[in-house]
Order: C-alpha cells, then structure tokens, then sequence
C-alpha cells in the first residue's frame, strides 16, 4: 500500500519552486550577501557555525516568500531583502537551538552544529542570530514588520516549550497537536509573508492575505514533513528515516494512528513513544500500523485541507508572476511526498 | 593576607543601594506586575520556569537603573517601567541560557532551572522571553530604544561565544577578557540605563552620560563578581564558591596570577584550568597564588578604576534624587567584596 497524493488542482503544471526561484533570483542574491555580512564577526566561531548551517542547503523557502510577497504589491526598494534575511536568521537560530533541544546528531544529511562545535556554541550563535535578526529589522525601521516578527519569536518558542510538554504524552489530540505546529512552523511561514505586503505599504486586505496564506501553508508544509519521516529515504530527504519515531515525537501520523488502532496497537504505540521502545523491529511495526490506518494518506488529506485555504486566501488578489510562483509553492510543499 | 578596598570616596554614606530601592519602589511594583503578566502563557512550564528564576531573589539592579534614568529627566509616562521589563526579562533570557552553557547546578543557591525542569526548558523558555522582550519593546514604539537593545542582545551573545573561544587558555590577555565582559555584562548595564534618556526625550549627552556610566558600572560589576568567586561563602552569596574555577572559567583574577607568576605557578594554572585538575586541594592552591600575586586586590583596583570612569561620566549632570543613587550604586557594587 502505497502513499496516494490526490492532486486537487490536476491542470497545473508540475507543482515546483522553480517559478518561485526565478522571480526572487536577484533579491536572494543580495539576501545571500546580506547573510553572509550579518553573520560576520571578529569571534571566529560565529560566522564558522552560522554558515555551517546556512550554507548547508536548505531552500530558503522563508525568505523567497517575504520577497515574493512584497514585490508582487510593486515593492522595488530594499527592505523586503533586509526583512528576507531577518527571517532566514530567525529560522537558522530556532534550527541551532531545536538541535540541541531534540539532541539531534543530523540535519539535511550533514552532522549537527552542536555535534561539531557542542551545545554551548549551537545556544549562543543561535542567540547572536536572533539579535542580528532584529537589529536588521531596526534598520528597516518599520514598527509593524518588527510588531509581526518579533510575536513570531515569542510564539515559536511558546509552541516548542508546549510541544516539550506534550512530548511522549499519547493522549495528545489532533488540536494540541495543530497548536504546537501553528505556533513552531506556521507562525513564522506567517509572519515571512505577511512582512512584504507591509514594506509594499498596502493595505489591509493584503496583509490579511499573505499572513493566511503563509500560516496554511507552514501547517501544510509541517504535515507533509511528519509523513516524509514516515516515508522517505535518508538520501533523498536529508533526514534520517525514522527521526520523530526514535525521539518519541508526537507528530499528526501518530495521533491518527493510536486513536484509530486497536487496543493492542496502542500498548504498541505508548510503550514506543512514551517508553522509547523505539528499535528497527518497532520502526517497521510502526510503519504497518500507519499503513493499516491509512494514517499517513490522511495527513496528506489535511495538508491538502490547509493548502486549499491558503490558495484561497490568495484568491482575491490581482494575477501577477508571484501570486502564481506562491501558488505553485503550495503543490510542490505537498508533492514532496512523491 | 585579607582583601583590602580602598575606597576613593571616603565621606559618601555607606554605600547601599537603598537610597535606588527607595525611588524606584513605585515603578518597581509596575515592573514586577508586568514581568508576571508578560511571562504567562496558557503553556504551563513557561510562568514555572521563568517565574523560578524571576522570583529567586536576585537585586534587580537592571531594571532599577532604567527607571531611574528616566526618571532624573522628569518622565512621568509608563514607558520607562515597559522598557526596565524588556531588560530584565533579556537578562532572566541570558542567565537560563548560560545555566545550560555552563551546566551549572546552583544560582543563587537554588537548583538552577535546567536542573528542575531539563536544558530543553531552559533554552526554549529562555527564547520565549527574548521575544517577549522585543514585544514589549515594540509596544513602547522607540526605534531609538530598540536599536539599542537589539544591540546590546547581539552583543552579549557575541561575547558569550568570544568566552567560549578563549576558555581554558591561559594566554589570554588583560584585553581579551575585558572585551569578554565589555559585551557579555558591560552591554546590558550600558543599554538598560541608556533607554532612560531616551523614554525621556533628552539630548545627546545625556544619553552618552547614562550610557558611559552603565557600561563601566557593568565593568566594576563583573570584576567585584570574579573577586566575590575566589572569596565569599556560599550562603552569602548565594552561589558556590570557587565555581569559577572548577569551571575552568577565565578571570581577571586568574589572568593577573598566571602572568605574575613563577613557571611553577603557571604549570598549575595550567593543570587547573586547561586541563581540568581543580578538586580542592587545587582550589586551595588558587587561593594561596592570587593572594601571593595581589591578584584579588587589584582586581578590585581595576573595578574602583571603572567606578571611577562611571562616576565621572554622571558628573554633568544636574544634582538629582536619582544621581545621587546611581553615584552609591557604583559604590554599592565594589564594596560588596566587604
């Protein structure tokens, strides 16, 4: 039994970032310089661990959004490549810190910053990173791009502390679950979005717009994600297999999975999660109760569900190149799955 | 031979920080109300970490100097009592993150947080109240104070890893160590008494003033804090003893001793502090060379030297209630090696 991804929109062309990629080229490469400064320091360290992780390809999915999404609105000055990089430092600190609180030896297939040059070093570059991150936007001096990214900060790390309260604990629902994920991914999807529409200087509307479209997709993104751990191969993915079930993480597969099951798979399932009886034998039983419950194809269905919201959420504004590459974006997060 | 202060200002008062408790009572009761309302969260373990560590007895010399800064200017509004929490809630951030850098056990004679609720609570509540801080900041609307404290958050994490770069070599200079503690201590002094002027609207030199006078305040501060772990007693400090030295911690104790000393004496510091030999016999040995070497003196020396500067840097000034607080507090802080 296989992984079935239902395409809703079956007429558009191969769902891809290609087009998304493209349009923001040449912010990217001013955003790529503008990290590459920022990170800098007299401390050695900083500028080795930070680019460690910045070079270690990722897609900057994050800040091609806040560019995508302020020059759709006609923007042509320089703070969406500033706030572009606010962003992407957010997000790298929250990755050096997430590794060592989740004591994870690989990220994207190469060894952790922390497995290198320890956890002490992974926590206070994370925290250089987070105050460049707002010194950049003190640059831009817009009072409500540093309002949207600096609650981004405070929720994402409100999320993680409620998903390290939620760990291992079984009885977790479909809704504390979504909590968790609204707040460590999808409020920074959101907030990335949401900024280029405020540096264009539109309106409300538009604002509105973008911070529904990036908050939909960051859930969808996050889903797809928990069925890649499920579903993937190491080299494909850059991620050991198998991660989130060896860290008796509580992902949405999961949660459908223990409530759907039988009394037997769910002794299964806690004393997998909850009593880290997580060996190669317990991976691939885990593997046959997703498979059983159709856990896996329905976290797929509410990715779809979130990344329908976020295309309609982009509905009412004018066809432009962007709208369509964040379109795009949508169905390439959730073909990822393939 | 015991630790002797000389101080330069003879006829002042015993010096105390009374007289700075006394005037910023009133905005210290709006700070504390706002630190509890602005550390809650409907997450549970985030009010139990931070209030731990908020509720555990520490001065809340920051805060108190913000509001008093603003205050000798005449402001009356509520920004400086917004801003005093943003500082102490970046410092409660900087104290839950170097617990986990450090692994320590104790702060202030209790069991540090990482201790009670684990290092992934103490980084993620730790990032929370960051982001809390530049919220409330944001809420105060002053570019101007946001530069300055998203400064000094770059800052102090820079330093952090600066100290983490030259921990445990004995070659490190007078300078080097300075600047270790010019950003890791000295920044959040300087900026927390920097945003008073600013809240308050004055001109230029008295936000160098302020700025001048916390800095080196911090400078003096830290350096009686290096004298105080060679030379207290746990219960009255609050902290264990010789902590630093089973650190491996670089001082400016230890940078005194090690180059004053004979190549014997060096050979130990290096066994103590490179490579780690430091149960108590080691301690005791520690003890006997600062003392041989007037390490400890004139550490204190150069703390008196950087009050030196601080008061100087306030003299301008006209005669305020506030002044002549802040004028103790730098007296405050060196006699506590007493």
């Amino acid at each position: 039994m296989g992984v079935v991804i239902p395409l809703e929109n079956k007429n558009r062309h191969a769902a891809s970032i290609k087009q998304l990629v493209d349009l923001t080229k040449p912010g990217m490469e001013r955003v790529n310089q503008l990290i590459l400064s920022k990170a800098g320091s007299d401390v050695e360290m900083i500028p080795e661990v930070a680019n460690h992780l910045i070079s270690s390809g990722g897609k900057r999915l994050r800040p091609m959004l806040t560019l995508a999404s302020a020059t759709m609105f006609g923007y042509e000055g320089s703070h969406h490549v500033k706030l572009a990089t606010s962003v992407e430092f957010m997000h790298t600190a929250t990755l050096l810190h997430d590794d060592v609180v989740d004591e994870s030896d690989l990220r994207r297939g190469k060894s952790t910053a922390r497995m290198i040059w320890g956890n002490q070093a992974s926590v206070l570059v994370g925290d250089f990173l987070l105050g460049q991150a707002f010194r950049i936007m003190v640059e831009v001096g817009s009072m409500d791009a540093l309002d949207v990214l600096s609650t981004a900060a405070s929720v994402i790390a409100e999320g993680e502390v409620f998903q390290l309260s939620v760990a291992k604990n079984m009885e977790t629902t479909e809704d504390d679950y979504l909590s968790v994920i609204r707040a460590k991914t999808a409020a920074l999807f959101s907030a990335a979005a949401e900024v280029g529409p405020i540096v264009a200087g539109t309106g409300k509307a538009e604002r509105d717009a973008l911070r529904s479209y990036g908050a939909n997709l960051g859930l969808a993104f996050q889903l797809v994600d928990d069925v890649l751990d499920y579903g993937g191969s190491a080299a494909a993915l850059g991620k050991n297999v198998g991660d989130d079930f060896r860290e008796g993480k509580i992902t949405l597969p999961v949660v459908l999975s223990y409530r759907r099951g039988s009394e037997k798979d769910r002794a299964f399932w806690r004393s997998a999660i909850e009593e880290g009886k997580n060996d190669d034998d317990a991976l691939e039983m885990a593997h046959k109760l997703l498979l059983a419950t159709n856990a896996l194809n329905d976290t797929i269905a509410r990715a779809e569900h979130y990344g329908a919201i976020a295309r309609d959420a982009l509905a009412p504004l004018p066809e432009t190149a962007e709208k369509d590459a964040l379109l795009d974006v949508i169905d390439f997060c959730i073909s990822r799955v393939h």
